[in-house]
């Protein structure tokens, strides 16, 4: 695929877990997610969270995968009470659920049969029509079925999971994104300026970040496009600007 | 407010941001909003990241406010272009924003006037009809507006705002929560007879978190629920299934 032809590829994360909203569990995955998908050309354009509860699951699969390219969700695929991932994602679709021959196999390689208790099958239970995503940690696979991904909620299975879905992916032209540090310049010295050169960049998107540190802000202004030269632009225009504040010589 | 009478507060989170969805920055107000309003009583039901546009923003500001009791909204308050929240939350109540007195009188407390320049008298323009949440660290304040609460993105601003605010929200019965580690059992040895206990424990939810360790899983099981007895009592059941399967004696 030329990147002259390419599509702009848009997705959604979904992270289905009562232990992200309560706060015990801290996501790991949002940002292994939205660094893995803007490095492949797929843009992530919406993230929810939502607790284990089945009708706000459904809502919330259907509102996104409607929405964007591909739905990407983690969580709820395990062997017990309250995974209940599978079953939503079935509801959503509107087909069947059953055992899946090819993820008992799976199973299988990890578990001896005789452990392989009704609990354990719950993890084969996939939806009708659904591709499997390998496990290579602990077997149980995630699924792919339309334009959603089911992966796990432990960030390093699903961050194998990833790797496995990553290649099928069809994706779109990279964003290019350049940073410029501006250290302790405060954004209100360069706020109006920027504004204007991001009028003149059009092409680009334009964003400046402040952060703290112990010896104050450090803020930091971000050029992302997918076309260099309009990045190169917009960025030679941010760096004469900010060497001009820089000088003293601004009006601010 | 005694408990007896004590409603069910829930709220959302909507975490603005084209920097989090490109994985630049990583998101650390969900765990921090998470930890805060659980340890208050109130329920974070749903958290969503949108980028900074208008549309996505207004659209998921409404879509929140309208479910859940109060709304929590981070980042886009800056003084540069990409700063759209508070437009963006006045457009969502149809109402006018303008530069506001008693906010630019804060920012007056930081900046010469002199210096509060156009961009920086962005950060005073607030939506008619708000209350302005104090920001004690670089003084351009948030705001409340309904049930919506705007908050600044970086972390240490967003607390000190959110440390502002919970004194001034309605409460619920706090949520108690009980862990029982159960270390390398396997999930799928308790996942039956922990779903037969939820069952039998319904005024109680009860999770199973299955985490990775250099040494293979770490499993923990979490009872969470508003009444100290059911949550106990949910506690010894899911005590005893663990010590009996550590014992051998179970057929898991």
């Amino acid at each position: 695929m030329t990147n002259q032809t390419a599509p702009i590829v848009t997705a959604a994360l979904l992270v289905i877990g009562d232990e992200i909203l309560s706060g015990r569990t801290k996501d790991k995955n949002i940002g292994t997610v939205a660094d893995y998908l803007g490095a492949i050309g797929v843009d992530l354009r919406e993230v929810r969270v939502v607790p284990d509860e089945a009708e706000a699951i459904v809502e919330a699969v259907n509102a996104l995968r409607a929405r964007y390219t591909y739905l990407f969700t983690t969580g709820g695929i395990g062997p017990t009470h309250d995974d209940i991932t599978a079953d939503c994602v079935a509801a959503a679709f509107g087909v069947p659920i059953d055992v899946d021959p090819r993820a008992k196999a799976m199973l299988l390689e990890r578990h001896k049969p005789e452990d392989l208790n009704e609990a354990r099958l719950r993890m084969a239970r996939i939806p009708q029509g659904a591709d499997l995503v390998r496990n290579p940690i602990s077997k149980a696979p995630g699924f792919r079925i339309g334009n959603v991904f089911v992966m796990a909620g432990v960030p390093a299975i699903m961050q194998a999971m990833l790797d496995e879905i990553g290649p099928t992916l069809e994706t779109g032209t990279k964003v290019i994104s350049d940073t410029i540090e501006v250290g302790n310049l405060p954004e209100g010295t360069y706020a109006s300026d920027l504004g204007i050169i991001a009028k003149a960049h059009e092409a680009v998107s334009i964003g400046s970040y402040p952060s703290m540190t112990p010896n104050g802000f450090a803020n930091r202004i971000v050029v992302r496009g997918r076309d260099a030269e309009a990045v190169a632009s917009a960025r030679e225009a941010i760096g004469t600007l900010v060497a001009r504040l820089r000088d003293g010589t601004a009006t601010g």
